[in-house]
């Protein structure tokens, strides 16, 4: 009797509601935020056991470091003298130790160069996701205009929508972005007159997500003089903001930049490490970075996902502005998690593990490579990456992979799953958005279904082409 | 002779920057967004060590958890079946797991009710901090009013000031906020034809910063019960947000609401459990709470301020936008820390925890409630709290207690810092801000700075009073 009595009133709310015809309390941009481009997808794969998924982005589960990190929590927290700081709160910017460490650890990586590597301009953030939302917060704007690769990560896609700004692409080579292509979109912003909205080119420099692409240094470099070009034009400075959550994931073997060599040494040697590396350096090692170079890096992707520290080196007076913001998000990343990640780094701890992921990736990668020179067919183009997680398979045009697609559904009736390209690419009226591309992962799906997982896409995909 | 010419040309470009007049790239927020209100207070602290600082809002440092946090990661990460989820990415709501142990956690709490405590509207966020931003950011357009006590929480303030949001204080009476003054304020912003913007209430409704003071559960009723009779003039739903970040910190002893026996039996001896607990039910109990109440909630401070896991319970549609906007922050708090959490609530380690940093909290407002009787002059008022971190000491009105007031400096000349009152309390055209407060906080002071540190406020006052 209570149920029913409750029952009542509620249809009795409902009816109130429509009857006063009340509108929603939410925000232009509570209405305006979209679900997360790929939370179909992930449904999708939970609700059907046998898929194989090549979609997500997530790391490789059985390299996870979990005993380096028991080993180094239990050290941490053994003693009150350094227990107790990683259980209290900190400062809005980040521990001290983690942002000298990281500072010096990108140093290294790139091969001792010092220009704009500097921990007091440092921020420790809630993976590299939240410093990317909240520099978006400190320089945009609605309805401001931000560059970005085509494709590019879709989370930054999805900000970008959420907050009511524009996204202009510019096309895409292997080695990065294509310049003439970026002077052409500038130029053409700049006629128009809506040079002054746009505030930032966001690239994603290592192993890109999807594409697997990595911007070469010369293209770096060539991309900060272009912006500095049109910055007269605009009336304000145009940023670079460089997304290097991959850089560490190459798959070329590890070598002088994670031995035991001083930083002096590294720094004679610089020609060499940069070679090991197989990665260009940082757009933070070029002139003009200090000014207008905006990094985004994360120890969540080479470390563990589920650590989610990020970090960013920012130009003022974007870095204070950030960090206000970020106080008001939540003033600080958790301290135990920033203190764990300073000791995986400090012993080194954090070198070694990144040594063996890299193996494991580049192992997983040559197998789906393998894989897919067996299964698919020969007219599909395959961006195979030298790091990161995944590769990107281009399609004959005139075969949609989009999520109605008949490919997609084919795949989805074989019981695979892959990122359809036309997730990546922005709302960009100046070109129809491509749709006959696919990025698939390697990352966390087992060897036997990498295997599987291509062997089944390739059937999909010869009964199309 | 590198340095002198790398000189030079920084030179240079400062000379064009002024000589193009190039504005700031900055959004309006980027702009906007003032420094956090104490940062200047914690400045101040860090450079005199010989500061007794009862400014700082810092959990006390020899209660933290560091045992239970090491023996309870040892067992998470000493499998890979248990440690490598911990180490992996999860879902932008939160582990179900603590989801669901939350909801349940929070049901014993308000003695088994079980109402709107529900994990299927739960989001587990960066401490209840981004939970408060993320909020605001899912309802809130600029020039949006929100209702506050008088005083409130300071950072909350601060984000209404960097999102270019309304203020406008309710008065807060000894049990919360005054009804009389909240229909008052209402009916005001109705004539004014401003209620259209107010979107909702926030209180702290537990033990509150700064002031101590608790809400009972007879003016939660009342305010939903007013929010709800001028919805129709509104046009909207106002909801009320309950910030219950205090909520565990209660000085009452600890019984059945931390012992075993089952929500049943607890459900049962419901009155009893209220009582024993000495803090009211939370708003999430009451009619109209599946609708209308965002409930605000944090393990950071009754577990540990390092470890920043909060969550919110949020009715639709706030929900779902709140969740979309998660997931471009951060996609989900980091997983290593949710499952600390999960196992510290599962084996009741955390409930012991409570327990006893309850009695350490305590003990120290007890020794600060005495030594306040014995050096501050009578003619303070001081709100004792049943629990948390802070006192509120009410001075005599014309004695001034801000940065710049002589009661200030004077303090900062004794080496003691408080933090005044007025930085509580929102920019409000309807009223001056009041200056004559303090709130002195014993969370984090050691047992003798909480002595001397009173010691030495008292002599100041006793100049000026």
């Amino acid at each position: 009797m209570r149920k029913e009595i409750k029952k009542l009133f509620a249809y009795l709310a409902c009816f109130a509601v429509k009857f006063l015809k009340m509108k929603t309390a939410l925000s232009a941009l509570g209405r305006r935020t979209a679900p997360p481009a790929i939370s179909w997808l992930i449904k999708t794969s939970l609700s059907r056991p046998k898929l194989i998924s090549l979609a997500a982005g997530f790391t490789d589960n059985a390299t996870l470091p979990t005993e380096i990190s028991r080993q180094l929590l239990n050290e941490i927290l053994r003693s009150p003298k350094t227990g107790r700081p990683a259980l209290q709160y900190g400062i809005s910017a980040g521990e001290n130790d983690l942002r000298q460490l990281t500072a010096t650890h990108l140093q290294k990586l790139d091969g001792g160069h010092d220009r704009a590597h500097r921990p007091e301009h440092t921020i420790i953030t809630g993976g590299s996701q939240q410093l990317l939302y909240m520099t978006l917060e400190a320089l945009c704007d609605e309805g401001d205009i931000v560059l970005v690769e085509d494709p590019t990560y879709f989370v930054f896609l999805s900000i970008l929508q959420s907050r009511n700004l524009q996204a202009r692409g510019v096309k895409l080579e292997r080695d990065g972005i294509d310049l003439v292509h970026l002077e052409k979109v500038l130029t053409q912003l700049q006629k128009s007159g809506e040079l002054r909205r746009v505030k930032a080119l966001y690239l994603v420099t290592y192993f890109q997500n999807p594409t697997g692409a990595t911007t070469s240094l010369a293209k770096k470099r060539a991309v900060l003089k272009l912006l500095k070009k049109f910055e007269r034009a605009a009336g304000h400075p145009l940023y670079l903001i460089e997304d290097a959550a991959y850089r560490e994931l190459s798959f070329a073997p590890v070598a002088a930049v994670y031995d035991r060599r001083s930083s002096a040494h590294i720094r004679r040697s610089q020609t060499a490490v940069t070679n090991f590396c197989e990665a260009p350096s940082t757009a933070l090692t070029l002139p003009g970075a200090r000014e207008r170079v905006i990094y985004a890096g994360t120890y969540s992707k080479p470390f563990a996902t589920g650590v989610r520290v990020g970090f960013g080196i920012l130009p003022e007076p974007v870095y204070t502005a950030v960090l206000r913001i970020k106080g008001n998000h939540d003033f600080g990343t958790a301290n135990l998690l920033q203190h764990l990640l300073a000791r995986a780094l400090a012993t080194r701890l954090y070198d070694r593990h990144v040594a063996k992921i890299r193996k494991n990736y580049a192992r997983k990668a040559a197998m789906m490579k393998q894989a897919l020179a067996k299964h698919f067919p020969a007219s599909v183009e395959i961006w195979e990456a030298g790091g990161g997680l995944y590769f990107w398979a281009r399609l004959p045009k005139g075969i949609a992979t989009g999520v109605k697609s008949k490919v997609f559904q084919a795949a989805l009736k074989a019981d695979v799953l892959y990122v359809p390209g036309e997730l990546c690419y922005a709302d960009d009226p100046a070109r129809p958005k491509p749709d006959h591309e696919m990025r698939i992962s390697f990352g966390s799906a087992s060897d036997e279904n990498i295997r599987e997982g291509i062997k089944r896409l390739g059937a999909v995909l010869k009964k199309f082409i």
